[in-house]
Formats: C-alpha cells, structure tokens, sequence
C-alpha cells in the first residue's frame, strides 16, 4: 500500500468538514474510529480541531479543551463555532457538536473551547527537564496483529484498531492476558496506519488512542471521559510517536489520565490530561 | 483575630456573585487580590466558579477550564451562564466575565467550561500513587514576613500577599535572592490569612497562587495564563494545605504549570495544569 499523506489519507478524509454558513459545518462522523460501540474521543476532537482550524485565523491547535456529553454515534452530525476572540499571535473560539436523535430532537455530543496559534512561528528554544518514555524497541512491542501466543494487546477486533498502528509496551500489557501491573501505566508506539505523518491535528486523536490505563490498574469495563484538555507543544516530526499515560490518583470513583507525546526527534509535542468516570469492574 | 469561617470571611465577600437575572450575575473585583497591576487568575476562576454553583443543580466544580482572554481590572463586572447539560451525578456549563471599557464597549475577559458534581457524594476509595510533597514543616518555611535578613520569599507588597498564609519552601525560593534552583519547581504551606479553611471553591484559587514556576527556572517577569484546567478531587480536610507546582517543558515560548494540593489528611484533593507563556525576561 502506498504511503498516506497529510491531507490525502483516512484521517483526513473521516474528519473532513465541510462549511455550510459562517462558522458552521457538516460532518459525517465515521464508523472506521468507532472502539466497542462508541465513537472514539479523540477522532471526535480531531474533527472539532478541523472545524476550529477554519473558523479562526490560526493554524494549530495550542490548547483544546472538551466535554464528553452524551455518546456520539456513526452518521451525519454538525458543528457550530464561535470565534470568542482573536488576538495578534493567538486566538481563541468554542465548538459544539450535535447531532438528531431518532426523534428529531437535537442532542449535543461534545463543547470544545481552544486557543490556537502558529506553532510554526514559535521560537525553537527548549529547555525540558522531561524524559522521553523509556519503552523498548517497536519490534518488542504488541500490535493487535501480534501471533495467538503472544496475544492481542487491543481487546477484540475494533474498527479503530484497523487504522492505527499501535505497539504497547510489554510491560504495559499484561491485563490483556490476566496479569495488569497494578501501577496504572500505558506506553506505545504509535502511528496511523496507513502511515500518514503526524500533525498538530493528529495528535488529538494520539492522545486519547491507547487503552485506558484502569487496564493496567487491574480494572475492565468502559472508562468514560468527562472532560480532556490537550496541549500541542511543537509540530512534531514525520516518523512514529511515543505515547506513555499515567494515572497516579482514583480517587471517589474519578481518575486522571495524564499522557505525553514525543516524536522521533526526541521532542515532547503534546501533553494531555483528562479526568474519566473509573470503571465499575474489579479484578 | 477571630478565625474566619467559610461563608464569613475576606475571600468569600470578594467573590460573591448577585443574580440579577437567570444566569447573569453582577460582581465586583476586589483590589484586595490583585498581584502587580494584575487581578489573580485563580481569584476570578473562585469568583467565575460561585455564580457557576449557583446557576448548575450540583454544588461542586470537579472540572473547571478558563481561556484567560484579556487582563481584568477591579470594580464591577458581569458573569453570563449557560447550563449546557443536566445529569443525574453531573451537570456542565459555562461562564463567561465582562467588564465594561472606558469607552463603553463590552470586553470579555475569561470564558470557562466546567463540570460540577457532589464531591460529598463520591464513593471513599483512594488507589493513589502520588505521594505528598516533599516539604519542610510550616515554621521552616518562608512567608512574606520573613525577617529582612531572610529575605521575603514573595516579591513586592502586593495585595493578594496580605490576604494569603503563603510560605514557600525554601529549596524553591531561592531565586528572591537571586540563586534560583533552574529547575522549575514552587512549593509552599497554603492557607487564607484569616483562618478560613479550604473548600473546593477556594481550591480554584489555590492553584494559581504561588509566584510563577518560572521564577526557579531564572527567568523573570510577567507569565500570563493562557488556559488553566483544575480538577477538585476531594473536600478538602481542614488545616493548611500543601502545593507543589512543576514545569517540566519550556518550549517555543510557552510553559506548562502542573499544580497538586494535599490537604492536612495528606489527600490529593486537587490537580490542576496550566499553559503560560515564557517570561521574556532571562538570567
């Protein structure tokens, strides 16, 4: 199969936008990038970021925060936006998506606010005192496609997991055969699998891609995300990404998922943190 | 001085919000939490975070996001709500604070996203991994008052100092006298001066009450917030509170301020992340 390409690949065409008023989009969300029965968030907030993208005069996503609602389901749906303001090097707008129920009435999936900005006209300092993840080689990680006796590190066969490449980290895996490490950790590499490159827009999608790190706890069942804030730090470079996600704290039935993002050039691109509902299963 | 209790003091007066219509509320910014020339951030996400608790069924802010859009300045101003959903456990909404400019025009000053639940209504499990921070007792800590000799920790006689029971550690205070650490971290006894103790809407302005993270990392000057996320975890114990606030990447121009309050029952009771940008000042 021929390489993807930003702006010609499944990515791009499943969240494709299109304008029909000022501030206001179609969009028909995908089955491809749906994980048991719901609509993946991040490939939700991937097409907000498209529709923001085109309402405000900055490029890229800076700062995207979002409110799961209700549960989005494959079909048509419509975004509105508004530019709440715009300034000189950044500006800042809201979305919302929503989409008819069976009855007619209109039901809101999801509320965005952003900030965006040109990452591209940034300054190159850095100065880091963070660590990329440390997680062993591609090839010493587990793919869906990984052989029966290695078994499948992503559970069943999602159409979400069909368009990523995704490897975890062995020691991040073992709840996919009984044996979670307890400390609430998930790491991998991860590309999309038609190999289009990375982008600020992608990255919405990378960070909420892995399996919920309540696996890892020793936890099963869904883990609903109230609400998920992303932070795209740099560009990041063509080549695969480094996901590693943490929970430190489940606390009253709510944990924290707190992930980082480099690229293959060592940078950290994003950082995201996002409070969810802890599964009600137990090991 | 008689101790202040929650509901009669200093800081719940200054961020009292009146209805004067469904959702709209009058409100007057004190000059009493003003640091430099500047209304504090968590001050008006406090302020922001009452009229939300009025306006949405549940008491409690659990997720609260502000996009800081232009500098606010005290005297009146006015919150607009919106209750954008309803749930049994939780409901969201939004916020918005205006102040009116010298030449009469409408000027929007923050926007807030925020879901609300019953903090008293959670489930009492805690699985955490995260562990207090490493901090001196209280008396070896360094206050605003500190002797001349010692040096005080927080810069200037600003308002907001007088109304806050601030004492930094001293690991992280070293660049008030010109020996910052230059790794980014700023830790510190909180408490409100008049003995009122936390709550979670207090908690929204403990976040953003220590001086700036970039401080240690040698750099000086104004650090103005972009967007700030803060996740209430718990009600807080009564009794001063710790926070530890770390940078971890300073990159194009931009920092993150990651923030955690424990309270005196050594409960994580808030986590919150801000993204600021770098100070143009250097070493």
């Amino acid at each position: 199969m021929a390489t993807a390409t930003i702006g010609n690949s499944e990515f791009d065409r499943d969240t494709a936008v299109t304008r029909r008023a000022p501030g206001v989009y179609d969009a028909d969300l995908s089955a491809g990038w749906t994980i048991i029965q719901a609509v993946n968030g991040g490939y939700l907030l991937a097409l907000m970021g498209r529709a923001l993208g085109d309402a405000l005069p900055h490029p890229d996503p800076m700062s995207v925060t979002a409110h799961y609602l209700t549960a989005s389901v494959p079909g048509p749906a419509s975004i509105r936006t508004e530019v709440v303001r715009t300034g000189r090097t950044m500006s800042t707008g809201t979305a919302t998506l929503v989409q008819t129920a069976e009855d007619g009435t209109e039901v809101e999936r999801l509320r965005v606010i952003a900030a965006y900005g040109d990452l591209g006209a940034l300054p190159d300092d850095v100065r880091t005192t963070a660590k990329p993840p440390a997680i062993p080689p591609y090839e010493h990680c587990l793919g869906a496609d990984s052989a029966p006796g290695d078994r499948p590190a992503i559970p069943g066969s999602t159409a979400i997991a069909d368009r990523l490449d995704l490897r975890l980290d062995p020691a991040t895996a073992g709840w996919a055969v009984g044996a979670p490490s307890g400390k609430g950790d998930m790491r991998a590499w991860f590309g999309l699998a038609d190999g289009r490159a990375p982008d600020p827009l992608s990255l919405l999608l990378t960070v909420d891609a892995l399996p919920p790190t309540a696996f890892d706890l020793g936890l099963s069942g869904w883990v609903p995300t109230v609400e998920l804030t992303t932070h795209i730090r740099r560009r990041p470079a063509p080549g695969p990404l480094r996901v590693a996600i943490v929970t430190r704290n489940l606390s009253g039935g709510f944990l924290e998922e707190d992930a980082e993002v480099w690229d293959s050039d060592d940078h950290l691109v994003a950082q995201s943190r996002q409070l969810a509902r802890a599964p009600q299963g137990d090991e």
